[in-house]
């Protein structure tokens, strides 16, 4: 049997969850590795190794050694292609094109409002940090200008990136998934006609439902 | 003969040039067709259509429309495989994760302090805004800590990706350009010996002297 893949990070760690998301879709067996942020054992030279910029996730797939959530996704869809979920990053240049395009839009216009919004609304609170309620309204605001663009689209389409289930829907489960259930703030989301019906949809694949299983749990 | 890709907007807006940098590399013909920032041409309902962010580059190519840097570079790789520089995006599957990885990791953690960066030293200024100090010293230094990790990279390997001259490199000559030459802040980069060797390097490749002839003429 092939050794499995192996993923540094806790699952609760939205990046790390993201590349556990996109195993799950492609049938990849892993293990997780436990790394403890509040210990700080990101920073050890060990971990910096594998991961200079001293965040989870880190990835180790036969030797290959890879960090940043969403170039570890696109490398497992291409060493993993006919497993699992074969359409996940597309199965042409077109519709890899609009995968791509999509999941730069989540990594460069989504990802950083939600990020701060998931760490001041559902990780401050628990770390004890005082929440910073401008930062929090700019960051609502801009989300919401990008939930707007994103109401339109799924109008169009049933999926971002077209009519299929993709590496650039999947993505965007982590910060939502905090968002929606523990910060209060899932009217962005679900008061949005298109927005709650695709966040529904992809919220309840067994990927990632498994995926919260692991975050409930601990792991 | 073939119609040219067109690629919408200035070639001194950032994202644009790091498109136009990638067709020159990859010897793709191209017609620049103008989008006027300042009159908020990129707010225009036609423009959206190909643009929902109202920003540009937007990218069109025998009706195929996409927007998003990376992504229309990473399009443009595949697409035109065999022409110009051939290894730009990697020849093989571990060549292109590590691509993938440090193109992310500029995406995700080069790009957004050195952007705010090029907003608030090279165009304030000419836009008559006020220059925000207290910014500019935090970015500062988020971007100081990201070009310590390149100068230990690259004191390993030539380019971030490999040996090899790379869509990741050729990522970073946007923002870099601007930092070195019109902001005063070149020494972030020229004081630190590899990524110093690095710049004098990629910045000095024939494409990118293309792209900042361009910029100087205004296009
Ligand atoms: N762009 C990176 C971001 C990774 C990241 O932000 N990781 C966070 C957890 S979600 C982390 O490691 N935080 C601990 C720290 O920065 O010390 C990726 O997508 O992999
Ligand atoms: N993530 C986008 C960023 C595009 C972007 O920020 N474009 C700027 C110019 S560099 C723009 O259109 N600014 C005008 C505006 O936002 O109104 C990409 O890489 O294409």
């Amino acid at each position: 049997m092939a050794t499995p893949v192996k993923v540094y990070g806790p699952a609760m760690s939205t990046a790390v969850s993201r590349v556990l998301a996109c195993l799950l879709e492609k049938n990849v067996d892993f293990q997780l590795v436990p790394v403890n942020l509040s210990k700080g054992e990101q920073k050890k030279p060990d971990f910096r190794k594998i991961q200079p910029f001293s965040q989870v996730p880190a990835f180790e797939d036969e030797g290959i050694c890879l960090f940043e959530s969403r170039a570890i996704c696109r490398y497992i869809c291409e060493k993993y292609t006919d497993k699992g979920n074969k359409g996940l990053y597309g199965t042409n240049p077109v519709a890899r094109a609009s995968i791509d395009q999509w999941l730069e839009a989540e990594g460069q216009s989504f990802n950083p409002p939600s990020s701060v919004l998931v760490f001041q609304l559902a990780f401050a609170p628990r770390m004890k940090i005082k929440q910073d309620q401008v930062v929090i309204k700019q960051n609502e605001e801009k989300l919401s200008k990008v939930l707007g663009i994103y109401e339109k689209r799924l109008g169009e389409t049933r999926f971002l990136a077209g009519d299929e289930f993709s590496l650039a829907d999947l993505s965007h489960l982590p910060n939502t998934q905090y968002l929606v259930t523990t910060s209060g703030r899932g009217e962005l989301f679900t008061s949005r006609k298109n927005v709650g019906r695709w966040w529904n949809e992809i919220s309840s694949r067994d990927s990632w439902k498994k995926v919260v299983d692991m975050q409930n749990k601990g792991a």
